[in-house]
């Protein structure tokens, strides 16, 4: 939740330049995202944001990206459009950073969706994924099984420090998980961390799908599974309706294949061991005077139970 | 740099609901203040900055502050306006904070001004002269001199971690200063923290004075004297054809009395050693680890020995 780079006014119109987008009327760091330093700004031509890529993401996977958000956009997904200069490119530097203009999207972003809301964003989710269906880029989800297991290694006895016993249930599940996970199920392009602060709504339908910086190539009915874990929580309850809603968003624009549906109990699993391990490393490796919001590991922790008692 | 309090849709749509607003079509936290949390609202009727005031803000000078900007806005200075809800009411209570939703001005700060920008900021800051000439209301100025010597007394030897013989200088200036400040000029409202980044430009023209939350009764002609010690430096030198921009724009705005030209050295003294000091307490009482860009104490050190050698 912070700006790590700095961009002067200076910086600003010598990018802008660079484009068909007018000039600058207003220039605010935004609090958004751990991960970038984001920007908006306004010009006589439209509103944008400016995103400063930091050094947790990797430079050489940004044109993945890039191509992938301007491939959804051009099927008319509300899906933020990086912009190119006049030379066409997208890619920018910025403040010695790899940087990108992005196409701002009104809406808001709901802390407690409805059944309608979650239909809504599943059914941009099966749009996504036809979008998607010839997007020829391919990027192997390094937060997958594989990348659990070096992530359990990481946190190691620790994880105790967190909940008394939590590196052995993490032991335990991600042994479960590795036998269990469904190797043989469809595979496409995934946003793989579609939760609601993801998703913009405008009276009530969705405006906009963001932060594509975890999208890779990967099972399809991951991303529904992703989606079950995020949403269909409230507090400590589960909420069978939104649960319901998300499936029959996704059916109403995308086939759920048998297989899959059977599937999603354990791939739901898996998305919460998932953000339980990536939230628990967070946990202990952020100083705690730290401004950044420590998102609590042990949610998820309840989350996968929840899904271990349904299977 | 920072949000510090998260507020959701629905706080927000509630918040809203109180105004003639319209509805929220984007909400965005900004990074930007180390005060408060302030967030970008656009709805359907315009644009906004909700902020919610952080413990750094003493509540019981909200209604100062906010009185103050609603003053200079009637004047039509390019000062952002508080709104007020259908009740009359500007300040609320969101998340549990004081909170106040406020005009968004368009502009972009400028990290280099010109000399022809300082003639254009000083001259608004006449003008905000003229505009508060008969506001009524008085707040103590807590980071004048008598402020000056307790936070040199929080620093205390420590300061000698920033440079070796800080703390000697220090006292010496402090002692100087309270022999020689000018009490008998005559007394205003003061933004008393113009810098460059609280000014917004648009094709050159002023658009926007912000950021009011230092605002006090205090020596009108210090007010010129912060500008001075703010924008008169380029790294590390002196720009005397920008302070002469600056005392020029505010005499075409505003007089500027014999007395106070004849004491702007020593004012300027003053505005040096009270960022000097600010800085220097908030940099060693900042862990490195905070997402909080730490400015540098000892610009406004060369700052100082500057004024001295001009005295």
């Amino acid at each position: 939740m912070a700006v790590y780079t700095a961009v002067g006014a200076d910086a600003l119109a010598a990018l802008l330049a660079r484009y068909d987008v007018g000039t600058a009327t207003a220039f605010k760091g935004i609090a958004e995202g751990v991960e970038n330093s984001n920007f908006f700004v306004a010009t006589t031509r439209g509103r944008y944001i400016l995103t400063l890529y930091e050094k947790r993401v990797a430079e050489a996977e940004l044109p993945y990206f890039l191509a992938l958000m301007t491939c959804a956009a051009d099927a008319r997904l509300p899906v933020p459009r990086p912009i190119v200069d006049r030379g066409g490119e997208a890619l920018q530097r910025v403040a010695g950073r790899p940087a990108c203009l992005i196409e701002f999207l009104p809406g808001v972003s709901l802390d407690q969706p409805t059944p309608a809301h979650a239909h809504a964003a599943a059914g941009e989710l099966g749009r996504l994924h036809h979008a998607t269906a010839g997007f020829a880029g391919v990027r192997a989800n390094a937060l997958g099984p594989a990348g659990w297991r070096a992530l359990a290694g990481a946190i190691g006895p620790l994880a105790d420090e967190i909940a008394p016993g939590l590196a052995a249930e993490i032991a335990a599940e991600l042994a479960w998980l590795e036998a269990a996970w469904p190797r043989a199920l469809p595979v496409a392009t995934i946003h793989a961390d579609l939760f609601a602060d993801n998703v913009l709504y405008l009276d009530g339908a969705v405006s906009g799908l963001i932060d594509f910086y975890f999208a890779c190539t990967d099972l399809r009915a991951y991303d529904l599974a992703v989606m079950l874990s995020a949403w269909a929580f409230e507090g400590g309850d589960y909420r069978p309706d939104i649960a319901y809603a998300l499936a029959a968003g996704y059916r109403a624009s995308h086939p759920l294949l048998p297989e899959e549906a059977s599937a999603l109990t354990t791939l739901a699993r898996g998305a919460s061991l998932r953000f339980l391990l990536t939230r628990a490393y967070d946990w202990l490796n952020t100083p705690p005077g730290a401004l950044v919001t420590r998102k609590d590991p042990l949610a998820f922790l309840a989350r996968l139970r929840h899904f271990q008692a349904a299977a």
